[in-house]
């Protein structure tokens, strides 16, 4: 007689997404699990788990209907691009595309519409769900992705198709009431891949990085379980009752993890179309929303709000930030006008799904000052546990951990990516001697925290010696006067390179580009922070810092429009 | 030219304990991390995590010495048996055997003697490290184990070895000291088998269920992971401060987890040797202990211990029971005792390494009143996240949720057992559709709460009813002067069996059997939670209600000797 096992269900069960989204349907099925509010008309629309489950599962089945081919570890299945904002329809699409098999490429609406079009071509995408308001881009790019894309899905808070030169064009809504309610999830290997993103290409061309169910459940639940390991006394659980606002674009790394852990947990999950600041201050005061991750830039933009007092936003408990360092001055800014909201730091990249380092408060510092405590909340932090994290030299060995050497970050595990989409070559850049590259520059300090200095790109080389940019930047923010700054190297015929500030000043404020040295004086050279020679050069003084499509200053632009942020720098040798 | 990518080092990196163990080392390398106290003599040993780190490599470096060879997925490493106590080697062995290779089998030295030979020779261990205190009975298995075992290895806190007639014995410390505390962990496949654990053998010879790294490793995550989602208001969130007791013994199902999870969370652990009330408290006082699981009787045993007023317990925050329901009214007396000190229940079996239902408040509950709160926290909960757990009736479909009928608890999921060691029989007995059948009788109530109604085996056929015998235990339990009660079906003429109650009243009570027929009545029959006919017919008032090598009532036991529990019996319908 032969017996069987069930390898498929115990020891080899899958870790795939599917779990994820079934969990909150049977803990939660009548609570509003998911709101959506339009930016644009202001309209909100709330659904619970089980009605967001049944549209999930139409959507599903639509997708079945359409023709959409899943694959298998060995070939991925379909790509189904998005070109959405954060909508409760994209969030449907997190989930359908790749639980049922095909892979998901929420294209990045902000890139370069060449690099748009690229990427499309490149994934081979073959069916594209947007937005109403992307049309006029789809639009725009649809002679050069129509031999690829053989469909199209709009989607809109109201009913009924656009006059538009685009073929075959279905409407969202309508595919979804032709369908059943019920779908049969397949039990998927883990390593089908379920998602497809781009990086940014601020480098070149943007390159493609796929990830596998597994890597994604991995990820979700080393983070959900850092979260157990917090000793940061602020820290206030809130265990389900987490009201989370996914601030970051679904089309930015999966805005950095969230629909994937948060509905694994069962959240509510406050969906805001864009970032605007006067959506996020209603959002938070109508839905209590607690916990919201942001690229720096947009604490700056609520700062700057002319009518954040007129709203109550006593809710907010928790900020992550990432995408750029955390300057101090700006993280005690916004403390001090959102009493109760704690920001601490994050750092990841497109290639390790985003998130591998948090800040995190050691046990034994828990009743360590205040202050003390927020230079811990602001250093970049240490791995996510299940992650191996080391900073290298040139050698490919590990750095002394004297909060003063730099080296490269290199990390491995099980969310970063094996290989990029279609380009051997590139993968061999980052993948070497077992370790993923990041070409992200960083020192680590004697208590073991890994503090980002720079993009190896973006690093100054003065002389010998290298001006560490974030530095410069996050003691500028130090400076009450000062909103945002940045630091680019422009080009010197003795150094090299020399340091230029640019900076926005608060609004109202009357200091000037000496100000600023003097404060760097004594903040950064007295208390022993920077060196004398590490002072900027130049400053400028200006309305608007350009910012990359994900919010971080962009220094790319800067760069080639030099000559403009030369005209109204100070030279301040020569003052 | 080609190119190799990495998938060792990201989507397939292995989901393995060595991750674990290096996880504290890192973090909290110079923190006391072991902290081990020798129940007979009170001497304490305490080890950074850093010694214990080394101490552990120095053992890994001796089991290659001693020769044991590791495996691979496809055929089990070597088994090392260990027959010891909860100290700081039980934990070095829990990290050196599995994480180099080979398979940790902890013998469950409580089994009958018999049954512990069985074990050995049916898992073929080659090695044996075991504790001083156990040299009698190993000397007293030794000509039935000495053609498998090849190797004895003796751990004493005090040096030298002991006069024996066992062959080829080595010296634990010895061997330490002789190795480098230097010691490369191989990147082992996840599928590699761990731990080796078999069930207590009360309905037949012990079976033996096999763990892969990649099992215990998720049941681990998961299990932190669901503390962060934790909504109970009692809940106090203490990060890595925790310090645990780990009081169940590690030789039964890896202490229901602990030496993983806490290990990677990176707490303090409480190694207490044996459970001893008096070293219980000591070591809470001592070691400011926050957290411990244990089985409903050793909170009986504190309860009635004389001196317990003696000693702080303040520290202690939270208790999860498992190994038996926990009765509410033994929760309230203990949180009368222990202020601050809250018990929730839990379910798991050896084959699913245990840990599998717990506790959990759900977030609508949270503003439920203290007593309506406290019959969710005992009435054995849901499922951990990740896992999939349904009731299902005799044609294995879902009994419908209406805190009545009664069903067979089944389960699938990551770190659910494959199949019984060496057993095909077995293991299609309990695998077959599709699901894990855990021969546990369950209802479901109309919130989702899973709620224990009884081993298959210990229910009561009496006519054409069950009676819930767990349902009884908890009510009798709520009497303020019953220490403890367990109920066993005795053989009856007219029903086939009838309900009798074994019970332990508290020290110094005058109550009868009446006292407790008419409690029954007035809290069952008259609220509605039992019908008359499910009063007990009979009960026994006893100095000592037998205990399993866990520390479960044993009902077996009872059978076993039932005429010396019915002379004590009153009839209750003579009565």
């Amino acid at each position: 007689m032969e017996y069987r096992t069930y390898p498929e269900f115990s020891t080899h069960y899958p870790l795939i997404l599917t779990t994820f989204m079934k969990r909150p349907v049977k803990v939660y099925p009548n609570e509003i699990g998911v709101v959506y509010r339009n930016h644009v008309s202001g309209e909100y629309f709330r659904f619970t788990w089980i009605e967001w489950y049944k549209r999930t599962c139409r959507l599903a089945n639509a997708l079945n209907s359409l023709g959409v081919k899943p694959g298998k570890p060995s070939e991925p299945g379909e790509r189904v691009a998005t070109m959405a904002l954060n909508t409760h329809r994209h969030l449907e699409l997190y989930y359908a595309v790749p639980c049922s098999g095909a892979v998901l490429h929420p294209i990045n609406v902000r890139l370069a519409l060449e690099h748009i079009i690229y990427t499309i071509n490149h994934a081979k995408d073959t069916i594209i769900f947007f937005d109403d308001l992307m049309l006029p881009m789809v639009e725009g790019i649809y002679d050069q992705i129509k031999n690829t894309v053989k469909k199209f899905v709009y989607m809109s808070d109201k009913p009924g198709l656009p006059d538009t030169k685009i073929d075959n064009l279905y409407e969202y809504e309508l595919l979804l009431q032709q369908e059943s309610e019920k779908f049969e999830w397949p039990y998927l290997n883990e390593d089908n891949y379920a998602t497809l993103c781009y990086t940014t290409g601020t480098t070149g061309l943007p390159k493609g990085v796929m990830f596998t169910h597994r890597a994604l459940y991995l990820q979700s639940l080393h983070l959900i379980a850092q979260t157990s390991m917090v000793n940061d006394p602020t820290y206030v659980h809130l265990g389900e009752n987490i009201i989370t606002m996914i601030m970051t674009p679904l089309f930015h790394i999966h805005a950095w993890g969230a629909p994937f852990h948060y509905v694994f947990m069962g959240v509510k999950i406050v969906l805001p179309g864009t970032f605007t600041v006067d959506g996020f201050c209603e959002l938070v005061q109508t839905e209590k929303v607690t916990t919201v991750s942001v690229v720096p830039t947009i604490l700056a933009l609520l700062l700057e709000y002319k009518d954040l007092d007129n709203y109550s936003l006593s809710s907010l408990k928790a900020v992550g930030v990432g995408g750029g360092a955390l300057p101090l001055g700006l993280k005690t800014k916004v403390e001090n006008k959102i009493p109760g909201f704690t920001a601490t730091s994050g750092y990841g990249m497109t290639e390790t799904a985003p998130v591998t380092i948090r800040a995190f408060v050691k046990k034994y510092m828990a009743n360590w000052s205040k202050e003390k405590l927020d230079t811990v909340r602001v250093k970049t932090g240490i791995s996510i546990p299940g992650l191996e994290v080391e900073v290298f030299d040139d050698n490919e060995k590990k750095i002394p951990h004297d909060n003063k050497t730099i080296g490269q970050i290199v990390i491995r595990g099980p969310w970063v990516m094996e290989k990029y989409y279609k380009n051997p070559e590139k993968s061999a850049d980052v993948w070497y001697d077992g370790w993923f590259h990041t070409g992200d520059l960083a020192k680590v300090d004697e208590e073991d925290f890994i503090i980002i200095a720079d993009r190896m790109s973006d690093i100054i080389r003065s002389g010998a010696e290298m001006v560490p940019t974030v530095l410069l930047e996050n003691l500028a923010a130090l400076a009450d006067f000062v909103l945002e700054a940045t630091v680019v190297g422009v080009p010197d015929e003795i150094w090299g390179e020399k340091a230029m500030a640019i900076v926005k000043l608060v609004p109202g404020s009357d200091k000037n580009e000496q100000d600023l040295i003097d404060f760097l004086t004594v903040e950064g050279v007295d208390k022993g922070k920077i060196t004398q020679w590490m002072l900027p050069k130049l400053i400028a003084i200006v309305d608007e810092i350009p910012r990359t499509s994900v919010g971080k200053f962009n220094k790319i632009e800067i760069r080639k429009n030099l000559d403009k942020f030369l005209e109204k720098a100070k030279d301040m040798k020569k003052a």
